[in-house]
């Protein structure tokens, strides 16, 4: 089921990718390389830091295809994109946490302590719109917005927790989905958002 | 022969950090560290995802000090390079066809599948120049204009074509530089362009 | 005396990344995860260029603790940053020097040569500071203001020359902070900087 979701995860993870470069006005080669890097980048980040070699997309070629083609096929559905905003937020959601879980699990298995398989869960689900947005010269939206990396902290919590009282790894799963879903749906419906630092060096110094 | 355009490679990438380091009115540090990073960046990226170490340049401490003297080198015959711009065009497709050949070449002898030998070639080739335009706050240029990504992958898809049918390394050299450098420099009398993504969520949707 | 030294840098270098996020509105969660990229992301990069895996931070929890709680207790306490100011300048600079001299440290125990054990301590001792930078999208300050960057290029070549004559450590140590120290805070009182290289291509050439 992981890896359904995780095709589906990196499909979305590709158009949102596609339409901040259409937004920059790239050109296809931008287009189809913001969507392999919104996809993938996340990952890659994690097993560089984690020295994870080879690198997972390295031994997936497949997944090079598929998110640059999600990323091209953007560029001719982009006049529906609005019709299909929401369908666009429940999958991007599906892959925030299917990329957080996937991140804990990748950790675990390499033995790191607690804490650097939280992180580890955190820059898999995140990371990849921090590049998307460096990439194209934005401030990262996933620092600023509703709850998106507050979902990655809360889904990692709960999974590690859960295998930690080995719960089975399916319900594990269904209950991190569903909490996962259930909150970043509710941010969005209901604009719950963390506090915000806002730090004016004019008004109180430098 | 590949080594000697290799020099000339990395020093015309430099000189491309160097200039934009100046638009941004940067300090000597400044210029010399964006010259040493648009040069060896593409290189030092894919090395860090093909887990190829130690990587290249650590190896080689001439190349940074041939970088850095590039890019301090460049301050002082900033006003002679709108005289020299063609020429400067020249050099930086001649690196651009280089970089892409030795980053495939790297890949494929560390036996890696051919779509991601040409994403070591592409990343290799282009890397250097999104580094460059990240640390000086600008939406990547090679996202952008002309074929110049597009070059790299044509090159990448040539080169490994040619190395395929067992076509002499030479004459693969031979046939990629001229190719890709006609191509280039084509793309830049011509004004070709890959169809440009413009995406207005304003327009469409969000 | 390193380690006590090290760990009021990463929270100094935390600090100011919180302060960097305030700038942008940031959340909450924006806020700690800047403050621990600025004051490891300089350590992380050179252990991922160097090939020095497990990265440090990985081995060590608590310094994702540290920053992190260091970035959220800026929140509270920025009203009076101001007053703090001198402070905080020397404790910035406290950790420039310390972040310098431990990355040369590790690329001298990995057996680089001597360029790329300088490089080392300057990737350590700025890079947290230019990732802030580039997440915050604002051009790298370390390459633009006063003698930052520089003060971790003579602290290095200092240490370096030192340890190469076999001065004893602690003599090195002290050495390379008082000179550090006294460089960077002349160079604030003073506004002393570098050579700026500006181009503009418009009056020149393109």
């Amino acid at each position: 089921m992981l890896i359904s979701i995780y095709l589906i995860a990196i499909t979305a993870e590709a158009m949102s990718g596609a339409l901040a470069a259409g937004r920059r006005n790239m050109d296809m080669f931008g287009v189809a390389l913001i969507a392999f890097v919104t996809a993938l980048g996340g990952g890659t980040v994690r097993d560089m830091l984690l020295g994870n070699y080879p690198i997972n997309w390295t031994q997936h070629p497949g997944y090079i295809y598929i998110t640059v083609s999600a990323g091209l096929f953007t560029m001719v559905i982009a006049r529906y994109m609005r019709r299909l905003h929401q369908l666009f937020l429940v999958l991007d959601s599906l892959g925030l946490i299917a990329f957080t879980i996937i991140g804990c699990e990748v950790a675990l298995k390499l033995d790191y302590e607690i804490p650097v398989v939280i992180m580890a869960g955190l820059i898999t689900g995140i990371f990849g719109g921090i590049l998307r947005d460096i990439l194209c010269n934005r401030t990262p939206q996933v620092l600023r917005h509703e709850l998106y990396a507050s979902v990655s902290l809360v889904v990692a919590l709960l999974y590690l927790y859960m295998q930690h009282k080995h719960v089975h790894h399916d319900t594990s799963l269904l209950a991190a989905f569903s909490v996962g879903l259930a909150l970043r749906m509710s941010a969005i419906r209901w604009r719950w958002s963390l506090p915000v630092f806002s730090y004016d060096p004019a008004r109180w110094d430098d």
